[in-house]
């Protein structure tokens, strides 16, 4: 439900063997009924599913269907973090759907990433705020605080009794010694998933990445136990990491914070690994590597949305026309700065409209907002 | 919390040893300082406790403190079910207390004892109403139902992680084929205890039967974690069973029900297991015994308060004046018949003001009530 852990997934050479085992099916294979008009879709971000053309039959029959995507509250969101959620503001406006959002909290909480839950409350508001930001209308999202909801235990409860300890500790890896929160999670989650289909009868859809896979299959068994829609799929690809390793929230080096200022953007993309060659001369002679740069893959996935400016700027590193150092940094540099003076001025009028996108009351007390934020 | 297991206590005759291991003291330690005004008090009905005398200094401190009781709703409550809340309604009028009343619908629905949530929610209620009908007033009662709670998971979540899987496991003696929900539930069953602590500051009285004592050795644990006051307890013997045989719901020979009609009494309590002789000749010449007798326990736990009465009872049996079929019988069913009677014009009372004793919203429209109980 989140990218915390989106090293496993960057690492595994094995895509074909996990989707073959779990029935995930390669996005190709509905090739001609995807959205092109979205990046994501033309450049193969989201690279595979589950069930998604049966909601697209749905569309076509003027059904209604909601996407439901979590956030796990953490200390600050970077870019990586955002991907999931541009693709889901795109969906949501392409097919008129509703967007649920739980901020699990708990889930932070009982795996011990936070020490209180008051903690993950201050970490939930802020994180929706700065996901609402990027530019989601608050009439058709439904955000909620986990632990706050006022639905989601009883939820949680009805499915519990579908899924036996033994299960859940095969599927997570569980040895016992851990708290009796992190089995019962699974239901909490699985309540999260399906709280659209039971509560609203809409099926859901869930972006996701592959490693958060284990979720979607605990939830899909439940589901078919309780004679409800099992939750349809979408695999989203991982942004690069900055210094060629996985983007890791943990890793500072790794990736670029939403609050990080223009100086520390600069210093970390002035250092990010490239596709370039050691020394300008061999640039010129030998042209550079995209696929491999972190560069590249930031314009290819997140910041030219335009084809035709994409393969030029592919084409004139190839060439070695272009220069990481002069060209595609200082430029990436200047999307992101751009990206976050925008994201800013965008944060105020969430604030101002933060009620709307809850469903129970939200006490704003606990943030530290900035001057010009406040009402 | 409930005396679903009662049948287990009563057949053990290691009271001394399980009191000693677990650090539960006898009563007669705290002898002087009991509230002797109450039957229960003075017959030794209640035997042990944990921390009591901690609550009496309290009391005398001008110090307040709550008693907290759970209900796990089920089909209809029987005499035995009234006795634990007829000790409650005398101690928070003596002591002045607030009673919390969780009726714990989660533990019967995880425990598979009822079917669907919703059934749960209906007995709740209908229980909830049965229990306020022995006469507590709305004003220092807070009642609600687990799943309905705002609260619980919240507080449950809290705790969670003061529990290990493992530890449950061995507590419950639970295998791992069991579903998520029943190792869960332990945090559950914590925070119920443990709420009037964390959320008024009370300190709190549990009066529970020894089988039920797992369950607070698990919270005194968890308090003992969190810097909380550990949750003191008193020991209530049970009602013996009319078969003699211990008391069990499902086994309705055994109890009489709120709800059984005066035939069904008379019929059961005619072939109550006495102290009673073969014969009525035998019986006159060599006299009942009490001791053994189901009857006399019904007396001498519930319906007669008067001392000396109970004594005379006691007298006249020994002597063998007494014959069960003549005297104690007819007299038992009358008290009953009277108890139904007066329980069924407080339901009355009770219903109308049912609002009045519940934390959250409820819904009456789900209860079969009878004509001259609809508003």
């Amino acid at each position: 439900m989140n990218q915390e852990r989106n090293g496993d997934i960057e690492k595994r050479t094995d895509y074909e063997k996990i989707l073959k085992e779990f029935g995930i099916a390669h996005i190709e294979s509905i090739e001609n009924r995807l959205p092109k008009d979205h990046l994501f879709f033309r450049r193969k971000i989201v690279f595979a599913h589950r069930d998604f053309d049966k909601l697209l039959d749905m569309t076509e029959r003027n059904e209604n269907w909601a996407i439901i995507s979590g956030r796990g509250p953490s200390n600050d969101l970077h870019l990586g973090h955002l991907l999931v959620f541009e693709l889901i503001k795109f969906l949501q406006e392409k097919y008129n759907c509703n967007f649920f959002m739980p901020l699990s909290n708990d889930e932070k909480y009982v795996f011990r990433k936070v020490n209180s839950i008051e903690e993950t409350y201050k970490l939930s508001l802020e994180n929706a705020i700065d996901i609402f930001a990027i530019g989601f209308k608050p009439d058709k999202v439904h955000a909620y605080i986990s632990s706050e909801s006022h639905n989601i235990y009883k939820l949680a409860l009805s499915f519990s009794v579908n899924l036996t300890y033994n299960t859940v500790k095969a599927a997570l890896g569980l040895s016992g010694e851990e708290n009796i929160g992190t089995s019962f999670y699974s239901a909490i989650q699985a309540a999260h998933i399906m709280q659209p289909t039971v509560e609203y009868n809409y099926p859901v859809l869930v972006p996701i990445g592959l490693d958060q896979d284990v979720y979607m299959r605990l939830t899909r068994d439940i589901a078919r136990k309780r004679n409800l829609f099992p939750p349809a799929s979408l695999y989203v690809k991982y942004l690069k990491g900055i210094t060629g390793a996985p983007m890791s929230s943990s890793k500072p080096e790794t990736c670029i914070y939403l609050r990080d200022d223009e100086r520390t953007v600069r210093k970390k993309i002035m250092n990010a690994f490239t596709g370039g060659r050691a020394t300008k001369k061999e640039q010129r002679e030998l042209g550079g590597v995209p696929e491999l740069c972190t560069v590249f893959d930031w314009f290819k996935k997140f910041f030219v949305r335009d084809d035709k400016e994409l393969e030029e700027i592919y084409t004139k590193c190839k060439s070695g026309e272009y220069i990481c150092g002069i060209n595609c940094k200082p430029r990436l540099i200047k999307y992101i700065t751009d990206y976050q003076a925008k994201h800013d001025e965008n944060r105020k009028k969430v604030i101002k409209n933060i009620e709307k996108y809850f469903e129970h009351k939200i006490d704003l007390s606990l943030l530290d907002l900035k001057e010009s934020e406040k009402m």
